[in-house]
């Protein structure tokens, strides 16, 4: 599939945000583990390769996270060799504790995330753990991957509300964000993992941040589209500076909300926004469309993103 | 329908952004005029007075346009005069010439909309006239209008791109827009009806138009969600200074790209992120959502609305 000139954007840059912005793609394991359709194996490496070919140059390929719990990503050590190929591209996959850094690796991996929450609740009904247990649990498996020269992205979920706790407090964020730092995570990661945040919010959340000692450059931005948010908060987050996004392509990803509906931003959406500014990405639109259409038929449902339907006329 | 406290954005403002904002509805006029449902006028009158009971200050009607163009507002006499109780609320309805004005004025219209194109190829598509041939059709009628001491809105749709043309240049839209006001426009609504702008263009066309003496608050902005742009564009517009936002409740009226999916912006959506910024609409975000989701059993098709769907559960 090509995209039609006619229905590009036209590139129109806005002061004072970045020049380039690196997308950190999750569509292969955030997105496809909370799906219901189980997908084969080879049906991921090819999706993880056509990412690739895409432009994108972070692809989150898998999780190594217990099968019990993930079901869909059980195949991670299947998987994972088969993407041995994409040279240049940072795979980074999911390790929730020291069993799961081990089996990480044994594989090879350069880049493991550890997933946190910002609130009690989350971490209790995520991790069956208290906020301090369950960084207490990170420490060591942070520290053991900085040892071996490996890469580490620190999760916050729940930084700007909590479906049982309502608002979350900024100094609980904080207090989550730089104790991962201490441990020694190269990159952090802000959730909103109900979608709630706006624009302001974000700002606020930034800005305290670096008051904290914790720079604009090690921070990404994850933002869900439950309430139609993400993209308005993104634009926000890049006038404050942040250079780092996750997104998940063809907005995979379900919402305990909304199935199907409304999870993760699509990475689609995402380019067309960053293309229209003039901020590079190295993403090729009309592919990752292409590879999305693809990824839906195989899922047996419509991607959620707006960009992807309209360029592919999909109902 | 009450919207669960849990599920309220955490009101956080932004610096700059001002404190109150207009929403111009246009649910009842653009929206259903776009659906290909029929819908019974009593059902209409209903649609508006729950506008009005959410919060609505400004909601367009309906259309004086000939029945044969636009067989779904072809009720226009029947309805305008069932809203005569909405004491206090602007109700401003399209009028496509000078017959749609005499109509309209002879009802008691106190505000009325012309509908012009910023390129050529809408122009012709829409009114079969040249861009000036419209414009001249327009000026008697913004005239007659003024002379009655009514209040006129221009629209000016495809300002930030054209299905045909393709890239609209700046100067095309700050022309018609000039041309408006010097008819005596009393606002304007600046339209991207395919979808496809981004925050930069917006900014731009915003600061033209400054430049060239039309200003910030003679100015709306109405967005469309076809790629998802739709509130990072408003979110711009808002730091621009722009205080009138168009938007559709439950995001009625689809688009030729992607039927039932991605039309007009959603009030929903827009007065989410308004609220979490605490800028002030006097909207009830619970009973609009509720009055969208009465009004999709209506259409027999669920909202495309991503907050309507979240606080309904709706699938």
């Amino acid at each position: 599939m090509t995209t039609p000139e006619s229905a590009l954007p036209m590139v129109v840059p806005a002061t004072d945000l970045p020049a380039r912005v690196r997308i950190h793609e999750v569509g292969a394991r955030d997105g496809l583990q909370n799906e219901k359709t189980a997908v084969p194996t080879s049906v991921k490496a090819e999706f993880v390769h056509r990412l690739a070919d895409a432009g994108l140059t972070t692809i989150e390929a898998t999780s190594f996270v217990h099968p019990k719990w993930v079901p869909q990503l059980a195949d991670a050590e299947d998987l994972f060799p088969q993407l041995a190929d994409l040279r240049g591209i940072a795979l980074p996959v999911l390790v929730p504790n020291q069993r799961g850094l081990d089996r990480a690796l044994a594989l090879g991996a350069r880049r493991v995330a550890v997933f946190a929450s910002a609130t009690e609740s989350f971490a209790k009904a995520n991790l069956n753990r208290s906020l301090d247990e369950s960084l207490a649990v990170f420490d060591p498996v942070v520290r053991q991957a900085k040892d071996a020269d490996v890469h580490v992205r620190g999760y916050v979920s729940m930084c700007f509300g909590d479906p049982w706790e309502g608002a979350v407090p900024f100094h609980q964020v904080v207090r989550v964000c730089k104790a991962l730092r201490d441990m020694g995570c190269d990159e952090l990661s802000l959730g909103d993992t109900i979608g709630v945040a706006t624009p302001g919010h974000v700002l606020e959340l930034l800005s305290l941040l670096n008051e904290e000692g914790v720079p604009t450059n090690v921070i990404g931005v994850h933002f869900h589209d439950t309430y139609g948010q993400a993209l308005a908060n993104t634009y926000a987050a890049l006038e404050h500076g942040v250079t780092t996004v996750d997104a998940s392509a063809g907005g995979l990803g379900g919402c305990p909300y909304a199935k199907s509906a409304t999870g993760n931003l699509a990475t689609e959406d995402l380019v067309w926004m960053l293309q229209g500014l003039g901020i590079e990405t190295g993403v090729d639109l009309g592919k990752l469309t292409a590879t999305s259409v693809w990824m839906a038929e195989q899922l047996g449902r419509p991607s959620p993103s707006r960009t992807v339907r309209a360029l592919s006329h999909q109902e």
